[in-house]
């Protein structure tokens, strides 16, 4: 065990896009776990588009961070040492943290990690926050019905992408929108996506979506927000519903971005749009971890982690979001192995 | 009886405001009712903001009028020859006919009007269309909840006066947004409404709205759109709903109208918005109008109608509309009894 830890630190608000002068490297002593607490090793650390929220002084779900507060976020840690009654040492869990060498855990909040299912890392994405977000937001607010067309923005995101293959599972026609043509291949081929559109690539999104989703979009499930959520919209059906789960695309405006007005276009089709936020199904996210490890370990899901190597590298890491650097769930390897 | 008819035609489509130039009244034959039809002599006919969007060529609920269609809408009338089983010269009743003197109604469709309950416009308002929209759209819909602040845009007007009082006797905090100060003064005043705004006399919407909405706002029901709604929705509280009943300032509207983005506002208080046809509640229409002329009979819920005198002045009635001329709801007096 190292006698130092290091950890980020949240250094200086961004406006606009946040660089590498939102975040600090500082050396501190490794943290005493308190009673009810685990210290742990951390192996990979969470970055996710929601802490751009977070870097903002301005009330919202999650807290903001104050300035010079340790950068946090989910972990998977190897226990060193336990002051919880229901791990030891050498227990592999997952649970909030810090982007830090050696993070406390409060024990109660942990889940297990069990490799044999999946890769560790899986519990960041898939067996994670975004695999349950994927899970509730689709099928308690998308309400998908077979033979539903379901279009989902950031489809190769680490939500986006467990999103579709639900769908597919709910007997749905699946279209994608993503940014490279790897991703998109990635979507088609090895994920079962009927349609993806690479709107990089793409001028008209409408025109787009008139070839991938011709009997229109009863169910859009939208991580982005934007130009391509501008064209979903023209193309909901009667009945029609909208989960809002992130809209990355705006999170990094200063000011409230305009576009076109959306609530006339609700009336003809009764369209329902909703917030999503993955905290509203706390008291059910054991059944849905127990479901999606079942799909996982059957193949039914498939999942992918890009992996970022080193506790260094966390700020880049979390900047490729924005960018669309990570296909599936962005991860940072912070260590192999307790040493 | 009259040998001839006068019926207005549907002359020209606008762009943007109409004007008088999409109309046109021509004299014609009265109309023979056929098997299962009543011949009326209208005495009332409703002008409505949703024919707006029947005015344009395009696909929506409500099919476009063609060009040289006779104006249709809701009319109350006396009976003058009935081929239906249900009603007999002299009945009066309210159903979907034209601006006319004399109009063919489906006898299936109509309902009788009961001038012991409220005096026939009411059947064009309260009792009518819009008083179902505001019955079923604010408690299906809207969803309040005692103790809930409902803010309802557009109030003074046939659904909006109707929404006010629905949630009044929910239990409800009610503010209005109206654009006069006799407006303001009926719905606080005899309405009941705790507060309303006018919003032509006030630049801030959204400082009124925290005087007015101190808690924020957990139902929206929105008849207008434009600035009013962008500010309602800065205050939108945890689940709060939104039901999207009208856009009136958006109608006129060439291309699609732009404003701030409203879809990143949901996801921190996982707001639900929803657009409203009343239609889609046809199973259930007699037992509203139902509870709906009780509490008129009561005095619970009041009511107001604009009547614009002949139908000569059809049109003029139904461009008042969009700048607001109407209190409650707006008819026009065809005539004041069979001649």
């Amino acid at each position: 065990m190292r006698n130092s830890n290091r950890e980020w630190v949240f250094a200086q608000r961004p406006e606009g896009e946040p660089d590498m002068d939102s975040f600090e490297l500082r050396e501190s002593d490794v943290p005493e776990p308190r009673h009810g607490e685990l210290l742990v090793r951390v192996r990979y650390l969470s970055v996710d588009p929601y802490m751009r929220g977070r870097m903002r002084d301005a009330e919202s779900y999650a807290e903001p961070w104050a300035v010079g507060e340790t950068m946090a976020g989910a972990v998977v840690g190897e226990v060193v040492e336990s002051k919880g009654d229901a791990y030891e040492a050498g227990d592999l869990v997952t649970g909030n943290g810090t982007w830090a060498d050696y993070s406390v855990l409060d024990a109660d909040s942990v889940a297990p990690v069990d490799p044999s299912v999946a890769d560790p890392p899986a519990s960041l994405g898939v067996l994670g926050m975004p695999g349950r977000t994927a899970y509730f937001g689709l099928l308690e607010v998308g309400d998908p019905n077979p033979g539903d067309t379901v279009v989902v923005s950031g489809a190769a995101g680490a939500v986006g992408s467990v999103v579709g293959q639900i769908a597919k599972l709910s007997g749905c026609r699946v279209v994608g929108f993503a940014g490279t043509d790897e991703k998109v291949a990635w979507l088609t081929d090895d994920l079962g996506f009927d349609a993806a559109i690479n709107y990089k690539a793409v001028d008209d999104y409408r025109a787009a979506l008139d070839d991938a989703a011709p009997d229109g979009v009863d169910v859009y499930f939208d991580n982005v927000g934007g130009p391509i959520t501008d064209a979903v919209f023209t193309k909901l059906n009667l009945d029609a519903r909208v989960a809002v789960c992130g809209q990355i695309a705006h999170y990094n405006d200063e000011g409230v971005p305009t576009g076109p007005r959306k609530l006339p276009q609700l009336i003809p089709v009764r369209a329902t749009v909703q917030g999503l936020l993955v905290q509203d199904f706390a008291t059910r996210f054991e059944g849905a971890t127990e479901q999606l490890g079942e799909w996982v370990a059957s193949g039914a899901i498939r999942h992918r982690e890009t992996v970022v190597d080193g506790l260094d590298n966390a700020p880049e890491a979390f900047l490729g979001l924005f960018s669309g650097d990570n296909i599936g769930k962005q991860v940072v390897a912070v260590a192999d192995s307790t040493n």
